[in-house]
């Protein structure tokens, strides 16, 4: 007798799509085959597609901005959006505070997710500041314990310079951490807002002038030098110029270990969208901006040629208030706004549209960009796949429902959706995690405190030649 | 009881480089792991590297030339030299001759091979002439019953046009094979050797004006969009400049299926090699023929980044007399000598001592470009690896032997040795087929016939987005 | 005394915009500066900007189409269409029919246009047949009496193989022409065509689909190549994909003589308006075809990085009706139906419009792309410059008329205008040829055969390193 | 009457090479051409070639190093250096000391130059530190007054950061300089040094270990990415890897405007060099380093394609000794020697002999690259080209000497010569200035204080995309 069937549903993994039943016992998957019987449970998935859950490996939950100003989500907020939008597993950030030890960083946030998260998480360890006492100790114990990836900065308050950068790659590559970084020119954002202001042009729109196309591209082309000339890995986050996937592709194809990633709304938003009445177009600011049509394509594309590995959702969450975007007043300059908009409910369902509405994606490229990438890139052991022995994460999508997104519809605490008016079709309408149904029709049935931290073990090389697939030494005893 | 036990080697993949036993039974590897105990009997590698035994996928064996020369090899002498040299599989060609039927080529090929191969075998289609009767239909079976890879030349008596090309590409593709390609530009090698030959530039040194670097650049490029447009992979034989490792890399960059090899002779050779007195150059005679320094820069660049994917002999065996490259007697000319020179034997060892004594390349890029990589790009199921499971195709080295190549001392019927004077260190010393050892301390055991043909089966795209690794689904029960 | 004085214009050249006078004596100009005095004629240009004539190097006139067309226009109608335009020089082709005389051919154009043309004009030679008899001693005699540039097809049934197209490239390096290159990959449009065929798909809408983006990069990337390895400079006609831009760029950054033009039906159209009721998208088509956004966008950048050199009509004129495009009759398939539109009239007003109301470009890019560059590129001394020395070819543009184009008010013999219904502000409102008016406030005032033939004399390299600008042994005696 | 005829010899230019008589007057050229006659002086120039005058646009005279070492020579000395040497313009440093007035640096020099330069000469304005008080207004006025070139480093002590690099490039943009950038990345260096010193290894072999490639690389590209963004042209100074050369193509080719350099150190040493006995090696240290014989390919590809303008000698002149390279004592480890090795007077031979004996350049490369593109790109009014109303800087070439370099024969106040025993055929051996004999025979007629100071004029962007070779718009009158 198996804990739990999932019965008649049609099984979509970054590989294929067939016609499955799936066999669950203790919160794994230990069979996927049809015509399954003998369980305590089956839950009827007939007319449904079933997913791995999304992974989302980039998000910000209690977490203080650049700024200083701190998000308004809880894990509690956080991965109850999550959920319903069908994620099962995600990694936030565990922030040093300038000063401050990285230990006490990361058992701070280990214990509030502890309580809060209602689904499996894990953490990148951001570095603000590597001159603390301890640094190196602290940094090489984390990654042993399991915490594999680092932030850096290279622009912002706690953006980190050259000497600095080029010291964590060297802790990384000798502790087995991978680097993730947003990649922009400090400088080159500095002068160009001064010449903003100066000229009176303080708005929402002109945020998006304010990160020159080049200030991205040349911190991607310095990080993919460093990455290939220290045979370190480096993930670069929310990747948004087509110069910049150029410059990825030029790399990798040279040999540098490099991965990158993009988000939905870099996708699917340009920079017009900041031009709005007053300061809304403050909902849709965030670093980088939105571009043009042509990046749109470009990005695309990367993702289609494997320039770029996978999709996140850069969760930033802010009120669209005097608590939040508007701290700094209703007269606020461009650069007193907090950056970034919550992602981490709709980044499913918008792309699981896209994609199906497009001749030239499938649902394999969805789950490879929104479950499984994540997953193996990270190291997030038993997630992101369908097969026994795996964890059951699962998501039983409606592909023929349609939801028209509302004003003020998402389940975390920011208060906006900045898709309003957008119309999905296919939603995610029960997930399960480790077997536990944690949606339900779109009803959250998952309580603060049962996520699970996850320890993660990282294999080396993304690009990895010439040893690519796997380890070939098994003994079958 | 264990049939074989290898015992005390230092096992060399891939991948990994570790001290372990090796059980074998009834062919297979069965175990691989340290202290194992009870077998009829075992083998004692102490001191000793066990590699998987080599690949080489690209070879000419009781073929016709271009020029309608017969090559010296049988099975019997070809398969012997490739034993001697370490390597347990090949694939060489059935070629179908103008006019005849496909089917009649590779059933006469696959009989003779039946009676002469002392080691495993496969072939590649090679099609002379599209515009047969039941070309379609034959062509459509022999894919079906194994033979998944296709050559063809756009260079020769037998190039095809573009038209043909692309029907052949497409026939590939909807039977599922593989398309293996000679890429010269047939017009600008025929227009510069009437030019040379005008000019009374008729020595060996000669031919490798008369193949323009241009030439191969632009079959190469041509064939690459052909192969993105119709979504077919193709390999590129033989890469030997500079420029096509740079078409390739932006080819497959862009998501064009592409593979690419290139040869020793590419490597350690340089068109210098053909100004010899007399015609004595016409023993290093090929095509494309060995280019630059640069070049050979080039290619190891292109190997290391992945951009080429392993490295066959092109054996193609010609005496240098009046039988073979001097049919046309000391008085002739470049263009009427036959291309090719003797590699099954020297393949193997030539790079071992290379890649031994690099900086830069490991003997786990060893194993990956001339046994791993050919067999998974190929299709050989159970070649290649050392894991349970796998044929127990291995090889004894013994990394401290050195042997200087005499004049004549290969185990072909060619008569010459074109590394003669080359001092190589590493040597394979014990060869096992399926468990049966072939060659003791460089003795051949094996007999005429006691290869065996394999049946081949592809997986799809090389450059495999976004579902590289393996297939998900797979039952436990 | 100067025989005309053009006054209180402002000044328009690829390099600056200056307020000035122009002086003309003997159809030639001898004097831009302000403040001149003492004319017989003085022609006020106070508020409107005079700019060089436009220069259009690719139109097709009086010449057969690769189907055995005739086209509508004569030497009189093209040439009124054109100089009402604001074109003031043109070079049409001398078409070789199969099987005759070079010299026969460009004499019979020569005489017609010598009869018929209204404004100055030269010719390419266009190559159908390279198999005739005094096919070289012709070409070049005819090189040397000033017709310097030849025009070859890949595609089409006057097509050139690889064979053939070296040989032409070797005549022209010998003789000092330019090679002009129609280039697609005619296997694959032809094994398209038959692929849409058989699956019904014989629209108009269908003739994009039938030439591939990989047949135009094919065969552009297989140009450069040859371009490159014969030294010989070759400018590429109408470029219409990205990719083909990425291939010219890197084909000159490696030092390949290559130029290329575009034209305005790729930089304004997409390949959608082929999709018209019933036949109507007919009369878009043209080949290569459109495009999409992503490709004009391309090109847009291809012309400001100078990858691309100038802008041509290709002005080809079919009637829409039995005598023209529909030939074929009422049920045409795509493949049956003439291919070109008309441009003469239109180039200059429609980019003129473009760049003004553009944020990026200039009226020196207008001027360089379709007037200096053109001129500069093809030999056509004292053509395309408003400087001393240079013929006075002029227009006077009124930068704020706006005008709407009907269906039918072109000047050719079209009958249709493929650009109604648009809006352009900015109109070529006089129009001097060697300081004769030739279009007074739109009006013709140029009768048939005042046109001249133009002799021309060729630079070396376009790309031209390292002695780039011009002639430096120059005697001041 | 002319002052001076030079007469039968050949005349060499950037063109073209021509037999041809010169006439000067008045220091300048006022014909070229065959049979002139009637001069107070004639000049026999019989189995002579008559070049331009090398122009050196980039060597260090009474400055400073990075580490506080005045270099070796004086006016006196390094300009007699550079005549005998066949060079008769040079371009060196005025050196901001760090706090210092812009302007009190510039007029210093330029006192000192007045006095003792025996060739005509400028200056590069060095910024060493942005942040003195009137910086701007010191800059402006110096730019408005003819030194058009700003010099500044990404490294070293005086090295900029991307705040103070943008502020100049602006400023730059605002007064119409050029910008030479010494590009390394600083950090990459530091770590690397550090990291070898801990190491032990402190040889001056080490020293190209400390300069890695990724350093180079990453610093030209960022410079690439700068100058495209601002649209402000940038001078890379002294190219020395294969990657850097990439990165200038690619940049140039997305319409960058960018000039680059390289050395005859770079051309024809690698960094085996710097493996001798003792300190030997020091006499080569310069950076970055030399490289590999494959980067010497790669920038001898870059300057026949056009992506590198032209070879300076970067002389650097220290004497190998306690005053020079060893001031820190013979125990020095390689981060404290003095980098630089001199190289006025070996540039022009050193390069002519190699062009001589190479198929591949002429001796119009050797012209382009050291006389006619220095003049053309730094504004050096008269200098360069022979033309009349050029400057009559001349040199008689006597193409067939011989001459073997010795230890210590160079007129630099060096001490040594780092191409000792290299014998090159081709020799300087009469050097004219505005038509003075400066160098006859060898030997040196050129009193201290003789040469000019030359006021520049600046053309816009060098890649000069659309209005490319020189004004237009000319009055005759």
């Amino acid at each position: 007798m198996h804990d739990l069937i999932i019965s008649g549903g049609t099984i979509v993994t970054a590989d294929a799509c067939i016609s499955s039943d799936i066999a669950i016992d203790r919160g794994k998957i230990t069979k996927v085959e049809p015509g399954l019987r003998g369980a305590h449970q089956v839950l009827d998935a007939t007319d449904r597609l079933v997913l791995p859950g999304g992974v989302d490996p980039h998000c910000h939950i209690e977490q203080m901005s650049g700024m200083g100003l701190m998000n308004a989500d809880t894990f509690e907020t956080a991965t109850a959006s999550a959920a319903i939008g069908g994620t099962t597993s995600l990694i936030s950030f565990a922030a040093q505070p300038p000063g401050g030890r990285l230990r006490d960083a990361v058992e701070d946030y280990k214990m509030r997710a502890e309580r809060g998260a209602r689904i499996d998480h894990a953490f990148h360890v951001l570095i603000a500041d590597p001159n603390v006492p301890n640094f190196e100790k602290d940094l090489t114990e984390l990654v042993q314990e399991g915490h594999k990836s680092l932030k850096i900065f290279t622009t912002y308050n706690i953006g980190l310079d050259d000497k600095a950068i080029l010291h964590i790659l060297k802790l990384a590559k000798s502790t087995g951490a991978l680097v993730c970084v947003h990649a922009e020119n400090d400088a080159l954002i500095k002068a160009t807002t001064a010449d903003l202001l100066a000229a009176g042009m303080t708005q929402p729109e002109h945020h998006a002038l304010s990160h020159p196309r080049a200030a991205e591209v040349e911190a991607v082309a310095r990080m993919c030098l460093f990455a290939k000339h220290l045979d370190q890995p480096v993930m670069l986050f929310h990747i948004s110029t087509a110069e910049a996937v150029g410059v990825v592709k030029e790399a990798r194809a040279n040999g540098a270990p490099i991965w990158a990633e993009t988000c939905p709304h870099y996708l699917f938003m340009t920079a017009d969208i900041l031009r709005q009445d007053g300061l809304d177009g403050a909902k849709f600011m965030c670093s980088p901006p939105q571009r043009t049509e042509l990046d749109q394509a470009a990005l695309w594309d990367g993702l289609t040629t494997g320039q770029l590995d996978l999709i996140s959702s850069d969760h930033a969450p802010y009120r669209f208030d005097e608590t939040g975007k508007l701290t700094a007043g209703l007269k606020a300059r461009f650069d007193q706004i907090a950056n970034g908009l919550p992602g981490l409910e709709t980044r499913l369902p918008i792309l699981f549209d896209a994609v199906r509405h497009s001749d030239r994606f499938t649902l394999q490229h969805f789950v490879e960009w929104t479950a499984t990438a994540p997953a193996r890139l990270y190291g997030l052991q038993g997630k992101g796949r369908i097969e026994p022995g795996y964890d059951a994460d699962l998501v039983l999508w409606d592909q023929d429902r349609s939801v028209t997104y509302g004003a003020n519809d998402l389940h975390d605490n920011v208060g906006y959706n900045p898709w309003e008016g957008r119309t999905v079709t296919g939603w995610p309408e029960t997930v399960l995690q480790r077997g536990k149904v944690i949606v339900q029709n779109g009803e959250l049935r998952a309580e603060p405190g049962q996520g699970k931290w996850l320890k993660r073990t990282l294999e080396t090389h993304p690009t990895g030649h010439p040893a690519p697939e796997r380890a070939a030494i098994v003994s079958s005893s």
